[in-house]
């Protein structure tokens, strides 16, 4: 009974996320607009968990006020690519592995984790010590995802 | 002597700008590093300045909270791609015509009235009429910039 409702709840999960995408497939004339879009706010979350990161490990002198500038776009920018992922868009120049579109439940529950991360990521980057204790959880958040549907070409 | 102060001041402006390429220029490990993230900027800001224009003539219903939203991310990504102009950085993927590292102030111009104009766009696109009577001097901000620096391709 119990792994009756939590199967009907993982459904309705799913069935929501697919509701979602198709909304925002509306956004998007093509495919390759959606990857172009989606591909593009990875491409910005990407170089400010860089700064971040060069930061963190001393390879750039901490400074709270870009440190703390990145962060707040990082938080920003990671709520953008989830509406970019229209069914089957998964052709050309996108990198991904698997059928996210399948395991949509899951592609979900890393977004909400990558979201909750973020969050805490502006306030945390006011101090080294803060900055450092918070980009391993959020760069994990990242990887969780990237493990499972990102192609490494 | 009004056109000596005037050339004094636009030297300044242009050599602050330098100062400023130069500095953020130490955020791109390459210039290509630098031109896929200015890319990465304009492709989302692209996007949703077509969604916006894509109400503004009817091609799609009038939402105000989809249209806030876009006018949000348009005026938030608009503050990103300016760091990314290392001088020189006008090879391989980058789009340029002319010599903006040479014409500085008038690059520093544009972004100037790109800002003023995208700082107007979130509370104008509360409704449609102000939507479309914002629009047009945003996107004109834009295409005064692409028409002295953006190659068409």
């Amino acid at each position: 009974m119990k792994n009756r409702i939590r199967l009907a709840v993982s459904g309705l999960v799913a069935a929501a996320a697919v509701a979602a995408a198709s909304t925002a497939s509306a956004q998007f004339a093509k495919p390759e607009d959606a990857i172009k879009y989606r591909q593009a706010s990875f491409t910005l979350m990407s170089n400010h968990m860089g700064r971040l990161a060069a930061m963190a490990r001393g390879a750039q002198p901490f400074d709270a006020a870009a440190a703390q500038h990145s962060a707040k776009i990082v938080e920003m920018i990671s709520q953008l690519p989830w509406d970019a992922f229209p069914a089957g868009s998964s052709g050309g120049a996108a990198k991904l592995k698997g059928d996210l579109w399948k395991d949509a439940a899951n592609f979900k529950k890393y977004q909400d984790d990558l979201k909750l991360q973020v969050a805490k990521l502006p306030a945390a980057a006011a101090s080294l010590d803060g900055l450092k204790a918070q980009l391993g959880p959020t760069s994990g958040a990242c990887k969780a995802c990237h493990d499972q549907f990102r192609e490494i070409r």
